[in-house]
């Protein structure tokens, strides 16, 4: 659970792992309220349903923000414990809308510097595949190494997740 | 090796990673009969090779059951150790099947808690790769992810095989 | 950093997951000069701009070997600390060359135990993902696997990077 003196928290892992549920439990050991940084934008059915299935499982105490693109500002307007859920569908709409990822990266960066309470974000862990044939896919997946890299630098807890456990890989449990 | 107490298992891993040879280390250290409860259905010539070098490398004193949907079944009829091999095909036969994955799943976890002696579950993680643009690939992983997780739970012992080696998860080596 | 008496390290992880940086870092920590088994072949103005990016990381005191094939020579002749990076895409030259994959790895395996210093390998872990379609995709998965498993067993050290961070597979950091 959230030790005192974790301040950021990078959680890892594969589609299915327990990330979300994982990273709720660490932001619920912290007095409420709570920000929920959603990224994710519902194209279609599938992810109407993924997105309502997160949502069901958080209890009372959540504020949620709805933010696609405009997370390093949601992060910094944080009053408390704030979760991003999660890194991955930030960075395709970053890249969908070719924005600048590099500065935008930044910009996240020192907004979880300064975030008053504890920041814990979730990214999916997508480069230990086959290379995809895909090059738009292989962009993608080269930034998302990219950006864990950078933030694993800032964290002072980086968690992978394998079968909804935490192996930890920088830190304490 | 197979420690005294470690009643339950699950060894994931990626393709090549050893989970095979591992997981057969582990039965072999507690008394035979071993049995041995196979999963794969021969399709083409791809996957008659792969069974017949699963099968070439166990030594006597194992009992394979081939089992591609009725595996619940062969976990609680077996005398001794058991070793599931693996559960990633069980599951693409189930849902090729339009089987009812939930109930399958909780059937398994019945069959491995009455299990008389130590059970030992092999499942490749399919999920750290760039999501896939099949459907139904993605629903397969969504399900393999699930099991595991489930599965995870219940086990005292969870690895992680990388270039045939273990990472511990949960519990001890 | 590079301890005494580690003799033989593997580097693996995904995409973008600070292999390189660390296997240098690696090397760096061990006197000069160092030799650079570079295996890339640079078919495509994608492969050139990855290939002059790592150069451009590697300050003076290394010596490159652009080995696409001849890996395992390379590696016999280094006169110190060996790195090669990568093993994947040797693996992928051999296979392109229709060549004898498992003698190759026989060769690789004599030329790391009889060098003279350190020697560091960088492989890519590919098999975490759901199954290719292609045939060949899936041959290269399994010879990439099984290559890992065979240096794994002579190395002294196996770290499994995520997000530039080693997590320690055997071994000591």
């Amino acid at each position: 659970m959230l030790q005192a003196g974790s301040r950021m928290t990078l959680v890892l892992g594969g589609a299915r792992s327990g990330k979300s549920a994982y990273a709720e439990a660490l932001i619920e050991a912290a007095p409420a309220p709570w920000t929920y940084c959603a990224t994710a934008q519902a194209f279609d059915d599938e992810m109407v349903e993924r997105i309502a299935l997160h949502r069901a499982r958080r209890p009372e105490g959540w504020v949620t923000r709805d933010v696609p693109m405009a997370l390093p500002e949601a992060v910094a307007a944080a009053p408390g414990p704030v979760l991003v859920d999660c890194l991955t569908l930030w960075l395709t709409n970053l890249i969908l809308a070719e924005a600048d990822v590099g500065a935008a990266a930044e910009a996240l960066r020192a907004a979880c510097r300064a975030a008053p309470g504890p920041v814990v974000l979730v990214g999916n862990e997508v480069g230990l595949g086959i290379v995809p044939e895909n090059a738009l896919a292989r962009r993608f997946r080269d930034a998302a190494g990219r950006l864990h890299q950078q933030l694993a630098q800032d964290c002072d807890r980086v968690v992978f997740m394998v079968a909804g456990l935490p192996m930890i890989v920088k830190g304490q449990a």
